[in-house]
């Protein structure tokens, strides 16, 4: 079952023609009102509270995954979705608005409203960026082929920190860890000097399994509630120092951030393309049964404490992803784990193949060695500073409306 | 605070000599009562009910910890933990035992009660056992010193899955996964050949932190709740295949079972030795403050389907660890991440120095080169086959008394 808001259709509530939430989006997310977390959607720059239209008979929803507890609030099958963004579709679109006490309680201009995570039970990291895997494989084992011999017959991924997942705009701090440069005698403890970001989308779960089960690739997305973008902020002198033999750790946990608006397959479903072709042949139960990427523009930015306006240092599309997000839940579910309600899967950093396409500092500037140059202060940056402001935008862009994400943005600390 | 019951105490409940659960032990654990959850201590054979004493107003705790919900049933400070335990000793020691009826409520046999898993909010598996690590080293890069240069530094680790977590007793289904011969010209996807375990010691964390925050190493303990042993079942077919850049994935996240009984640390403090020495001298903030390693001793018991008794394959100590649990956590919070109740970390394999000590069937069969026969029935083990139980034990002894763990035992049952 699915539900594609038809093209031609309006909102009574006023979207700006370059808006991401036209009445075709309809994502999902959770706002923050007194202290109480409420399930929203939104219009153009309205959010819309769904709690008082359920409440007053408008919208089919149970009032536990309204209000209150953030585990239950976004578990939902995608039947249950679809049906929800059809009965909004219904009130939202339609000629008769509501009346002036329910537009009271339900609409609120989205510069007042505090977003928040919806409850992650785990993080997932992939690393299906190739063009990435392939730059990380050039910089650190240039006397071997870019990629491992694994990389084009499974999504290479790993298990990451749900618990730091935080909401676009919450400062990051600056972590401390432990280094060791290559002349260095021993290792220290002190804030990383090459923090960097990472540009990848992500997957929210809406169900789960239960213990042995698999899932089936086509049924993969039907599992899954939707999309943000995600930034996986990382310490690239504490990883090289930590990761061996085990992999990422620290270098990764201290923050993640995503978008706070969740936009629904539906909604994406327009702008799926077919993604880059699978040579070798992959495995039967992760071959793909259609377009299963989706062509997302994305955007990095960065602004500097000097500078009075952010500087584009980065495009790129989802596009350049080798595995889809069914193959990647596809071949999670295939040893049989559990999955959560609120599992949040990334894709991996996504690069372009040119040097103004990269989704990272490390990548950006080569290892530090080609600096990026802010043009209106002429500062240069080799990994972030204190102070600066780094965001990710991404939509999807038709000829008649964009369906986006908004941003996922933060701004960069000092150490404590 | 702590609160170690006096070693010449007794309780009215009875008691054999070698039993894991003397009243000096006191654990908790999540007895499943007809489809619900509740809180519970065990003494000898019996399970005590934590409902019906608090009802009964003899120990003081809140209703919404005692049943019900998982996720904040085990959410306690070290204070609320000993003060829980100081007053369950003044019930179960004392001269007057309950009366017929709350006997009759709170007291179970044992055997009777079906326990179950702990809310995991987060699974961290560290690397701290320097045998094992040395011995991987040896087998997998014979050309290179057995440890890698960050290993006497930081207590290596990485994210595991929490949604796989089992509870003692519950069979463990063969895991399918992909898996390349080095012969083979292409992978293939199909139940694992090479399935093994991994004897480790975990702990619980009962209170969190905010993100940002550190945690000093005197103050990590003050955390945890208790130990459980730890099984991390592995297939090592799947993880040499998908290991390579970012760590272990799907070859550990089909299955990690624990004990039922989270063993206090204050229950343990009677036990705490020295660990080994380290050299090079480590980092201050993760410079440990007095013994924080615990004399636990370790079995590993092989039985076949064929067989009629277990036979003891490995007999090792917790002692064996590099790091301990302080140090583990003090370095997992050096970033900043946030910490939560229910977070469980587990040790790595714990090998002692010689042949009959190591933690997995890796090392005691040395990759499958020398099989595990089974006296009883002369059969061979290079790795697990269906039909085999595999069991953990662990305790500790005293002069007067033994605390220990009861064990955490599987069932290879059949790939579905």
């Amino acid at each position: 079952m699915s539900f594609v808001v038809p093209t031609d259709a309006t909102s009574w509530i006023e979207v700006e023609p370059e808006s991401d939430f036209p009445i075709q989006n309809l994502p999902f997310g959770i706002a923050e009102i007194g202290g109480s977390f409420e399930l929203a959607t939104r219009v153009g720059e309205t959010v819309v509270l769904l709690g008082p239209l359920a409440r007053a008979g408008l919208i089919t929803w149970d009032e536990e995954r309204l209000m209150g507890s953030k585990p239950t609030m976004l578990q939902v099958s995608a039947e249950e979705l679809s049906s929800l963004r059809m009965e909004l579709f219904a009130q939202l679109s339609s000629e008769k608005p509501f009346d002036a006490l329910l537009k009271a309680q339900c609409l609120l201009p989205a510069s007042m409203v505090q977003m928040a995570v919806p409850k992650v039970t785990a993080f997932i990291d992939f690393y299906s960026g190739i063009n990435h895997a392939s730059n990380v494989g050039r910089m650190f084992r240039p006397d071997q082929p870019p990629l491992l011999p694994n990389y084009r017959h499974l999504p290479v991924g790993y298990n990451g920190r749900a618990s730091s997942v935080i909401i676009s705009d919450q400062p990051v701090v600056r972590p401390k860890g432990q280094t060791k440069g290559a002349d260095d005698t021993a290792p220290t403890y002190g804030p990383t000097k090459e923090l960097d970001f990472e540009l990848e989308m992500g997957f929210y779960l809406g169900e789960g399994t239960e213990i042995g089960d698999t899932v089936p690739i086509e049924e993969a997305e039907s599992k899954m509630i939707g999309f943000v973008l995600v930034n996986d902020w990382s310490a690239r002198d504490v990883q090289r120092w930590e990761y061996q033999p085990l992999g990422p750790f620290l270098a990764k946990s201290f923050a993640t951030s995503i978008s706070p608006w969740i936009v629904t397959l539906d909604a994406l479903s327009p702008f799926r393309k077919q993604g880059p072709a699978q040579d070798p042949a992959v495995l039967p139960h992760l071959k793909q049964h259609g377009p299963e990427h989706f062509d997302i523009k994305l955007e990095v930015l960065l602004q500097t404490a000097k500078a009075s306006k952010p500087q584009v240092i980065s495009r790129t599309n989802a596009l350049e992803l080798y595995w889809s997000a069914a193959q990647q839940l596809a071949h999670q579910a295939s040893n049989g784990t559990p999955l959560e309600a609120g599992d949040l899967y990334a894709s991996g950093t996504i690069s372009g193949t040119e040097p103004d396409a990269f989704g990272s500092m490390l990548e950006l500037t080569w290892r530090g060695t080609k600096p990026i140059v802010i043009e209106e202060t002429g500062e240069e940056r080799k990994f972030l500073e204190d102070g600066d402001r780094l965001t990710f935008r991404g939509y999807c862009e038709g000829p008649e409306y964009r369906v986006g994400f908004g941003e996922v943005t933060a701004e960069i600390m000092p150490a404590q």
